[in-house]
């Protein structure tokens, strides 16, 4: 459990940058080399370097070096623990507020009662 | 699209925290004052303020005052943002993947195909 909930905090971190969302979004779409991704995000090596481990440290990116080029390619775990926490939050949130609208449908039905009771 | 991706980046910044993730958990069962969420997670009110205040900055929480007492609830903005995310990337992870499965399958099948043709 413990494990689990230090995972996540290493993967909301990774996802907490629009670089490193952008590099998932591109590797999405084909397999790249660190010179080709500091390429399409006009960043130094050593930048992009940075940015892949980190994806790469929350077990969302995984790279071979073969020669001298090292290919990030997704991992195949995917999203699916964030999918999940932000899921059954989403279910219990949206629970809470349906049942807040209930109490509030019962307020309006009693205020509708109280003022008819006034009125006659 | 700057300012989605900027929220994006506090957001999951905000969740990247197991303590901040477990106060919106106990959130979703009740509002709770600064004071009661300190003492469920043993923390100081300094503390607790502060984690308070990165959900309150990612739009997750609002949180109001009465009197002395500051009362914090969940924000009606839910997790949409981050789900929508999370639910498109899956979406483009599961189709790269089907297709790379496609592509081991073709290569399966022609290494049967040529194993076949050897032997005979």
């Amino acid at each position: 459990m413990v494990q689990f909930k230090a995972s996540l905090d290493v993967s909301f971190a990774a996802l907490s940058d629009a670089t490193r969302r952008g590099i998932l979004e591109r590797l999405g779409q084909a397999d790249a080399s660190i010179t080709e991704l500091a390429d399409a995000f006009g960043m130094t090596l050593t930048g992009m370097k940075k940015h892949v481990g980190v994806l790469e440290a929350a077990g969302l990116v995984v790279t071979q070096k073969v020669g001298r080029v090292r290919t990030c390619k997704l991992s195949l775990r995917g999203l699916e623990e964030e999918a999940a926490w932000i899921e059954q939050r989403r279910r219990l949130w949206e629970a809470r507020f349906d049942a807040l609208d209930e109490i509030v449908d019962e307020l309006a039905q009693k205020e509708k009662t109280h003022g008819r009771k006034k009125r006659s």
